[in-house]
């Protein structure tokens, strides 16, 4: 049997510090296929991360927006005929540029249409998957465990990163268990597809998916702790998350970062 | 003449707080068709009362979202073809499935079509109209009144929730008028799509949408005056009220409703 | 050579003050064409600035949304073939009820199909066409300048809103540099957006277009200086622009106007 390498924490903490200090200084483009309720305040994350976002859908446009791109994100929530057409184009276009993408397979457990084409759309070579353990459980057709994301991400040679109490992250030789993060961030819609774009945004200024996945969700559980302190429920916690990670500085990554 | 009868405060109180318990424990899914300015917020007031939100509006998977739901809003703001084709299998599967359902027909005092098509789906019979004193106007073609509401709910022996300084709920038998809330929730914008939806989780816990309405406008009334203690204008009282949701408790609730 | 006239600041000021009190008093109806990640934030700034707007997209509607609102923006961000064809029965509608509208033309530097498009709303008049510097590069063909905006504006007899670090507004005949904002503005997704929505709103009370969008520039810049002073971040920064706009007072636009 094989055993993936577990992630040293001073490792995984000194990576997204650099990653953080790149994201600062590029600013890199991240074009943004996703659902209506997550749009605007996945916008204001990547803004606040450092990025440039961009959301066209539209067939005769995305193609050169994608093009533009350093990052793609494809999040499947409130799918339509239009956003798979959008899907399709951009990752041709991804392929063409060799841009990496991110797939977060939004409840992909609630309609079978939709499982179906996320299976598709992992033939296609996403570099990282992000996805929750029903969603994983209806992708993988398995149980989620921390084997079971192992083996799914070495058999397909793609990055998974399993969110839930803690968020696993593996290419199916390395793996970090990341538990930074705060209960609140369960009660804001679209946090995990913000969370998808920053994976996708750390993709864009870092070529080991693997780190670039662990990174982003480090730097969005760190800064969830931080809102936490500032935030009086779910609202609050939503603007108090996104000023945090616009402050968000390297040193805070490196104290408190959480990975094993 | 009929004389409705008019809701006891402690009955209405003793309901809504008893319906705020089913929402925490059970954590309904609702599916809500609605408007694109209103979906984040939307989302983020379902979750923060305790229940679960889906929002996809294509054709191909509405059916499976809304059989796994247990509560269903139609609103028509920014209504289209993608959204008018939703409704129609959502509002089937809904019937299908004993699934009960609230329409807001949002601004259909603004144009003539909408008016018809909200008129058709009044005979398909929602649970629930929630609607203000334009939209009364328009699709009941009388000035609106408490009269002229009980008239109309017991006509096409529905539950009407018209909203206004107060807001009256009548099912054409009961009535109940409520003058919880404040004005910064008329500057907000999906305040009142948001407590449509509130309308519909409550439907999702409670059989009798008499109780279920008066409930959820009495829910989001309190909070609204909660919030108003916190916020220094519109911006910071919608996420205020966000976190008066989240935070809303039973004793709250009794000792805050205004029914008369 | 035509030497354009620079405003005075007393009089920008004395206008704003005069059209903030028109916009407070009338309750413009302002519809608008906007992108998805626009919509809540652009409603919201609408409503605390005293306006009523409404974001209906369908064919079928927006021609009645139009003929009975007294602005329009027209914003290209997210730009499909729904809100191609709204535009057009919408521009169409507006010549046929003389009403004022803005064009806002998102990204036109980053997909050539949208800047043919722009090109050809602007042959449709717009009362006001506002943009940013690399949005002006790719639609008047030239580095954005003083000059050059003078230039494009009596060219085609329409005002250009040139935000920057400085803000122009020009007609070709008089030029009204504004200076007031804050950093943390181009942190908040659109942010922008939402200040053509507002110009969109003055041309609804003002005739004068250029008095109109000089006005909304120093309202939105205005409210964003003391939006700062409130925030810890863009998050909070977000929320504190609606409360400054919709406690925004006559007395603060004359004192903390910032016009050359």
């Amino acid at each position: 049997m094989h055993h993936p390498q577990a992630a040293s924490r001073d490792g995984v903490a000194q990576t997204a510090s650099d990653i953080l200090a790149r994201l600062r200084a590029r600013a890199p483009r991240v074009h943004c296929i996703t659902n209506a309720v997550a749009q605007n305040f996945t916008a204001n994350v990547l803004l606040a991360s450092g990025c440039v976002p961009s959301m066209t859908l539209s067939a005769e446009e995305i193609g050169s927006f994608v093009a533009g791109a350093q990052g793609l994100l494809v999040n499947l929530g409130t799918f339509d005929r239009e956003r798979r057409q959008a899907t399709g184009i951009a990752v041709e276009t991804a392929a063409a540029y060799a841009l990496p993408w991110v797939l977060d397979p939004v409840f992909v457990d609630r309609a079978p249409p939709r499982a179906a084409f996320a299976r598709e759309l992992i033939g296609r070579r996403p570099s990282v998957v992000r996805l929750n353990h029903s969603e994983f459980s209806a992708l993988a057709d398995t149980t989620p465990s921390r084997e079971a994301a192992v083996g799914y991400a070495r058999a397909r040679r793609i990055v998974v990163g399993l969110s839930g109490e803690t968020d696993l992250v593996t290419d199916g030789e390395r793996v970090a268990a990341i538990t930074n993060g705060h209960p609140l961030m369960a009660k804001v819609t679209a946090m995990g597809c913000a969370g998808s774009a920053l994976v996708a945004a750390c993709l864009a200024v870092e070529s080991d998916a693997f780190r670039a996945t662990a990174t982003a969700l480090v730097m969005i559980g760190v800064a969830g702790e931080l809102a936490a302190e500032k935030a009086a429920g779910p609202g609050t916690f939503a603007a108090a998350i996104v000023d945090a990670l616009f402050s968000l500085d390297e040193s805070s990554l490196i104290a408190r970062a959480k990975v094993s």
